[in-house]
């Protein structure tokens, strides 16, 4: 299935920023970025729970916020994309304009 | 149904930070943010082809990006939140922890 990450890390103290850095180097590990803070994972719920388990031990709960999109396994008429493709974005089926 | 509305604006330049708030307050007519970048919108096509429309307008195509997920009418069980609560989400149905 298609989850969708997104994540909003505060960056106004240095380990703010190394929160950011580390959801950042996480998600990697799971899925394509195609945001600044937005990643596409492939992945089944044992892989999703994992990520998720990880992530939240990450952030700071009264300062980030993380957020799962659940886009299911027909997912390529569900997402569309304009403008600049910075990040070599190539999930199969997305349409690009 | 719910379409979610992802961006990322360069803000290297003021024409750039100019162009972000400009996509911002333009998604704020149609949904609610629920991150800095993210906004979920609950609307039908007409309206989603409308914000496209406005968006797409906005933004510099070879330096920012804005992509939309359908996420359909049953989205309730779709979306998960962990963390902070900055923007006063209150989608309703959208599992916090």
């Amino acid at each position: 299935m298609l989850v969708l990450i997104t994540y909003d890390v505060s960056t106004e103290t240095p380990e703010g920023r190394k929160r950011l850095r580390k959801v950042a180097k996480e998600c990697v590990n799971y899925g394509k970025r195609v945001q600044n803070s937005v990643f596409e994972c492939i992945m089944d719920s044992a892989k999703c729970f994992e990520v998720k388990e990880k992530l939240v031990k990450i952030i700071d709960k009264d300062e980030d916020s993380i957020r799962f999109y659940y886009l299911g396994n027909n997912y390529k008429t569900k997402v569309e994309h304009f403008g600049v493709n910075n990040n070599n974005v190539d999930v199969e089926g997305v349409l690009l304009f």
